[in-house]
């Protein structure tokens, strides 16, 4: 039995985009701190100006820069001592030519002052004047209002995965509660009669559930939810009610596993059943991972994943991954740039995913090809990440500058 | 005043490792999935080996492979049909010479056998004969009995940091359950008159408290966890009863801000007080961050951290992660090769941290650096990451391979 009809990958995103067009997710709002790792629901623009006043970067003289032009350490520019503004006060002056008011760092320059005299380039002669020893130009040793940020400046959009660093700059513009994004749902189902937990003692010919695991921990990284897990039996009803019930406490609904013909026929068959004329990817010619079927029930979709952990765990992040982004989720992938090892022949008519390990050398890294023969928790635990041969590419060359997709 | 007796980064860091010599954090178990932004907290080795026998890749028969020598598509090598083995099942027979067992993908060799001649290059000639088409060489087509992995072999050693790839190869390898060390316990407290609360409305002069969001954040990252956090006055008993406290309910006790010189003030006094002795580093030739203090009090690390928030949180990643590494949390920067987009001048004397934003080209990326003077949002908003100048350095020059540490 064959039911593949295999597309592309490309061809296969495109119909994931066109089924799952919109954002089917609930949004909350939270307290910065746990917003980490989420991703915003809103986009957010700056309430204010920041500075909200032309502030000072130095201790030193607000003046205009025009009354220190030529001035010089034989020749200073003589200045009338206008008062000076105390840190966390408002300037109430307005500063006149010919004029300099002294202003410490961070503080409020007045009202016609343009630049400031740092104070090593600056004395008080008497207690009405000053002397400018070095001429500034405009806009020197300030930041003015609203250089750092103007108002209604967009600050993140929506979507944005919020890391560290955006934290801190969510608090500088003071907000102080985001709205999010709730966690996507996750359904994992594993069948077959050899699936065993990972705990338990294996015989020949059990496989541990490692699927699970390894889909559950990309799902962790991606601030989602495991909300419905199952290890069935090669037996109809028992996948039909695991299916069923996967789909009713998740968003999206994963299978893995099936690589007897029986349990492809099952798993294929429910698909169907669930998602009627809906199952829109029955293989992808790509390598690992063909045997992938996707389809969609209930607005949600269901992915008949392939088998093999690190295959799994590749389709998986692949296709989930962009469904993630039609949904308004902005996962960033890390990219390394890396010299290959070595050459690398390509699958014709396939796009390869081809795992590697990143070995630092002076300035750079080499992806070094990890291949499976040498076995699965060999590849698990070395890869780094993974390169990308297109279907169209005539392989890769030694040496040549490859990107590293991070795992 | 001036107390600061300014050290280069790396004595910083020696001084560190010095007086943190040894890992101070309990140990405790949790399950596979709860493990992940954990580190491990022993070493860990195959209990058996992978595979548990010798294990045929393909569907075909399992031969000697001397017996296929000179075996063509005209001549082909016959072969006796000797049974055959089923998935999951052990094989019982032992193979002699000239014989052939049929075994299924994923099927166990029976002894004697080497390797697999695949079924598209063999023929049931009659019940009891096999014809063979094609040589196979020994070990061919099959991953022998410890080839994944050896029992006893080193799987992952203490302190790594556990991502998605682990836990698949964790699972892999019938491990459940993990030891890890708890996680790390910080204080933060913020010092100044000037330091609000990031959602309230801000006043000329005032600073909105984005430290300790920004420190709280790469903590999360880390896997860490705030249990005490507050914004004190600039007032020399407020000051003591939180540090007091903070340190009393934490691994580690950050202040940061203290940028009027009464706060310096109290803060290093207050740091003698409680670390006796033991206060450090007074001082590092950096750029940003050289008003950083570090101290020990009851075995903790006592930091007083720089007030300008991207300082205050390069310099807390520096120095926070080398004392985490002595404490056995193998901690793992991420670092992105890149062009440098213009000439980069050196600060003498100092290690430099330059903020960067990253740019995709062609194959690679372009480091921007990104300087403070248009502010600090801007700053923390656009960085990627942040290059390293060593104080030797003579600078960087434009369109130089550089190494981007991402935040």
């Amino acid at each position: 039995m064959d039911f593949f009809q295999v597309i592309s990958l490309e061809e296969a995103l495109q119909r994931l985009r066109n089924h799952f067009p919109d954002n089917r997710l609930e949004i909350e709002e939270v307290s910065l701190l746990q917003a980490q790792n989420r991703f915003l629901a809103e986009d957010l623009s700056a309430a204010e100006n920041v500075p909200d006043f032309n502030r000072s970067t130095v201790d030193g003289y607000a003046v205009k820069a025009a009354d220190t032009f030529g001035a010089g350490e034989s020749l200073p520019s003589l200045l009338m001592a206008a008062g000076s503004v105390r840190m966390g006060q408002k300037a109430e002056m307005t500063l006149q030519k010919g004029q300099a008011v002294a202003v410490p760092t961070g503080g409020m320059l007045p009202e016609g002052a343009d630049s400031v005299v740092m104070v090593e380039y600056s004395e008080q002669f008497d207690a009405d004047t000053i002397a400018v020893y070095k001429p500034v130009s405009p806009g020197e040793n300030v930041i003015a209002r609203g250089d750092d940020l103007r108002q209604d400046e967009a600050i993140l959009s929506r979507g944005t995965w919020l890391t560290a660093k955006h934290i801190a700059m969510l608090a500088a513009c003071g907000i102080g509660r985001v709205k999010v994004y709730r966690p996507v749902k996750f359904a994992i189902i594993s069948t077959g009669d050899e699936i065993i937990e990972i705990d338990q003692p294996q015989n020949i010919g059990q496989i541990r559930d490692i699927n699970s695991y390894g889909l559950a921990s990309i799902i962790a990284q991606w601030g989602g939810e495991v909300t419905y897990r199952a290890i069935v039996k090669d037996d109809y009803e028992a996948l039909k009610q695991a299916m069923t019930e996967g789909l009713a406490q998740a968003d999206v609904l994963l299978t893995s596993g099936g690589s007897s013909v029986g349990e492809r026929d099952y798993t294929y068959r429910l698909m169907q059943e669930l998602c009627g004329e809906d199952v829109f990817v029955k293989g992808i010619a790509i390598k690992p991972g063909k045997p992938t079927i996707v389809g969609r029930a209930d607005g949600k979709p269901v992915m008949g994943l392939p088998g093999h952990p690190s295959a799994a765990m590749t389709v998986f992040r692949v296709l989930m991954s962009t469904i993630l982004k039609q949904w308004g989720l902005n996962l960033q992938e890390t990219l390394v740039p890396a010299r290959l090892s070595i050459n690398l022949p390509s699958a014709p008519g396939k796009t390869t995913f081809q795992m590697v390990s990143l070995q630092q050398e002076q300035n750079g890294f080499v992806a070094v090809p990890i291949f499976g023969k040498s076995g699965m928790i060999h590849l698990l635990g070395h890869s780094d990440g993974y390169i990308v041969l297109e279907a169209h590419q005539e392989g890769l060359e030694q040496n040549q500058q490859v990107l590293v997709h991070l795992l």
